[in-house]
């Protein structure tokens, strides 16, 4: 994969969005300038931080962080510590495990088979094997390796703006990356379901262009091996409705001869007020992928998957993962599970993510600048834009909004093509209260603008 | 990378060495064989179990591993908990940060810049920039990410038995991982720097093989990007001498106009007697990749690189990993570096490898199967031969031989293409009494074999 293009000037994608430019720096310490020129001298070019002035958390619990100075933000960003930062069961679990024994599974061990036999608990009966890995990269690039054996096919279909890692091979297939890193020839995109810009006949044209982008690849000699969607379509803008369409989505993929792989990095662990993305749409994937709250930021990640696609590779290829699976991460992933269901986080989403939107399109009657709110649980996408007839992307006032809001101490950050869809993902613990302070602080800063 | 090979009947690498299989288990108790059938149906058919008879392990301590029956074990093979199983200093730094804060890099946190700085430390000068992640996997699939991105190139050349990674893009130039796993159009292999069966010429020939495997990349119009050597040859079978000749191989590698990237994942940290593999051979790497003993065991990995080579990439591409550089990561990696440092474990492993090798050296002068000792540190390999004449791989006494150790409780297992290279990598922590109970053990294996 060599890079031979340019370097981008008007970056399309995620990974620009939102981030600190020194030329744009404003109100930082002569501490956190330091900070940020030691960074730079010593972590290098490739590294961003975010916002015009840049956070200096040092502690967080629940949904809030805590600067060095002690000042509060609230969280509505991380989509990691969804059981909310440093929660102590967790921390209680890493350590315990930690100090008795952290090795690899070439040998026995309980935990891991107790940690494979509750996830597989959360997942339709279908998918009945689970394999570990330590990021959602390291997921997403096996699951493909396995999807790559079992189809014998190469073809890959994702969204226009998808994000789905950073090993070689995903950021190949991560459009969201932007132009700096070519896609694969072996990769074909297709518009996301978008029900805001893309109008009612959305659900079925998305059916019909993956079905389409099959066609494409296969008129080029590439045999197709997999449709692969995060369920919330995160990064693209976060489009969750009208739920079931992903049924369709998979039925075309299928239908091509492609596995359907469900990315549940971003959507998984209750998020979207259900366990998985995937059971809106009523849709059983063939491998769905896990990472960020699997641990709720210990490295844990992993897929789960049909036994019968594993076979081939299982048999012919085989895999270990130095970290993946280890007693540590399993005690880590299995307290995850424990604090979900005993402080039924779920639906603790479901609720407040309801009131969250409810506020939202509330806020819409006053400020016209809101031009959609859409989301499930607390997966939020709030589309701001310059007219709402012709959906005009506001972007520059997004970015002002973004630091607006950081100025206040409430994160969060943006997405899509237009960067101008405000990404509400805090912590599944969030209260109403927080909630509240959330609108506040959004409508005042509105109000300013 | 579709899979269409069958099945490998004769597996040549080492994912099936010293695999456990069901149709030849031996002394497994009914609560270990519910656990593997248990394995078995949650986790699939992709992983394997060391030894004939597994090891049930729930509790480690230096080089000591405990199973649930209380039965203590000499570790001689983990090279990831190589400051001593669950050493309480790396736990508690882990345990600390984790209740305070754990997220991502683009908040600014200082543990990752006190990290950076320390592991830059230990590094040539000209390795200004380090950057991390969770696995070794990702620090070998990132390094060559940016090595393409700098050079333009994608020719890669790799030792005949190397492993890299799991990875897409690492399996396809990971020979060892067997037939199964197609090795990559743009990638070329050469004979290892195998000293015992290459003879006097090998050092020179290997240098010279590089040449000529980019010469041949260049013949099908695949431009140079890089030579990536574990710095050991760990995978190959530990090829350690003479001192120096890793010079020759950069810069063969170097003028053919690719970048020479040590693999430090397995060699770093101590296990050789220096902090690097590459320091013996006096030579200064374009990129460092490491990981295993990066966090004794906790999920922490990265790279180590000349700022020249990464301002292509971090300007156009850029790189952000989610868990990769989190407080928590950085905090574990920190406490290894002292603790390398304050118990001299570096300096240990030089003696007490110094005295195990010797050890294995007299036994060979009454066991006539050991063809060859070699290694630096703590890294040795120790090669078994059915006749010092022909040097013909003793592969099946071997297997006996790692399985007799298992059985009185040593652990160790084997490289190399004939399966018969003794790898012998216990914790740094290793006493000289250990040492003894190892060389004492072994002694006795073969004197029964």
């Amino acid at each position: 994969m060599p890079d031979a293009n340019p370097p981008q000037e008007a970056p399309r994608g995620m990974a620009m969005i939102n981030a600190f430019d020194p030329s744009r720096a404003t109100g930082l310490s002569a501490r956190e300038r330091a900070m940020v020129e030691r960074r730079q001298r010593l972590l290098g070019p490739a590294y961003r931080l975010f916002y015009e002035h840049p956070v200096h958390a040092v502690r967080g619990e629940g949904a809030w962080l805590f600067d060095a100075e002690g000042n509060r933000y609230l969280d509505c960003y991380n989509n990691v510590a969804s059981m909310g930062h440093a929660h102590p069961r967790v921390v209680e679990a890493i350590a315990r495990q930690a100090s008795l024994l952290n090795t690899h599974t070439r040998y026995l061990h309980e935990t891991v088979l107790d940690y494979a036999e509750a996830l597989l608990a959360t997942f339709p009966a279908s998918l009945g094997h689970v394999m570990f890995t330590c990021t959602g990269s390291e997921a997403n690039d096996l699951a493909l390796r396995i999807a790559r054996a079992h189809t014998g096919g190469e073809g890959i279909v994702v969204t226009s703006l998808a994000y789905h890692g950073v090993t070689a091979s995903l950021a190949e297939l991560s459009p969201s990356l932007g132009e700096g890193v070519p896609l694969g020839r072996h990769v074909a995109t297709v518009a996301p379901p978008d029900a805001y810009r893309g109008g009612a006949g959305m659900p079925a044209r998305f059916a019909a262009d993956i079905a389409a982008a099959f066609a494409g690849l296969a008129r080029h000699g590439i045999r197709p091996c997999a449709l692969l969607v995060d369920t919330m379509f995160t990064s693209d803008g976060v489009f969750p409705d009208p739920a079931g369409f992903l049924a369709g989505a998979a039925e075309a993929a299928r239908a091509a001869g492609a596995l359907f792989i469900a990315d549940e990095v971003q959507p998984g662990f209750g998020r979207t007020g259900a366990m998985w993305g995937f059971q809106r749409h009523g849709v059983e994937p063939d491998i769905v992928t896990m990472g960020k709250p699997m641990g709720n930021g210990h490295p844990v990640a992993g897929l789960a998957i049909r036994p019968e696609l594993l076979e081939r590779f299982g048999g012919t290829v085989r895999y270990f993962n130095t970290f993946g699976g280890n007693p540590v991460s399993a005690a880590a992933g299995l307290a995850v599970l424990e604090v979900l269901r005993e402080e039924g986080l779920a639906e603790n989403a479901a609720a407040i993510g309801a009131h969250l939107a409810a506020g939202l399109r509330a806020l819409a009657e006053r400020h016209p600048i809101i031009g959609d709110v859409r989301g499930a649980g607390l997966s939020i996408g709030c589309e701001l834009v310059s007219d709402r007839a012709t959906k005009e992307p506001a972007t520059a006032e997004t970015a002002r909004v973004v630091n607006a809001l950081r100025n206040r101490r409430v994160l969060i950050s943006a997405s899509g093509p237009g960067a101008n869809i405000l990404k509400i993902r805090p912590p599944l613990c969030l209260s109403c209260e927080q909630a509240e302070l959330f609108l506040e602080t959004l409508d005042a800063v509105l109000r300013e603008a």
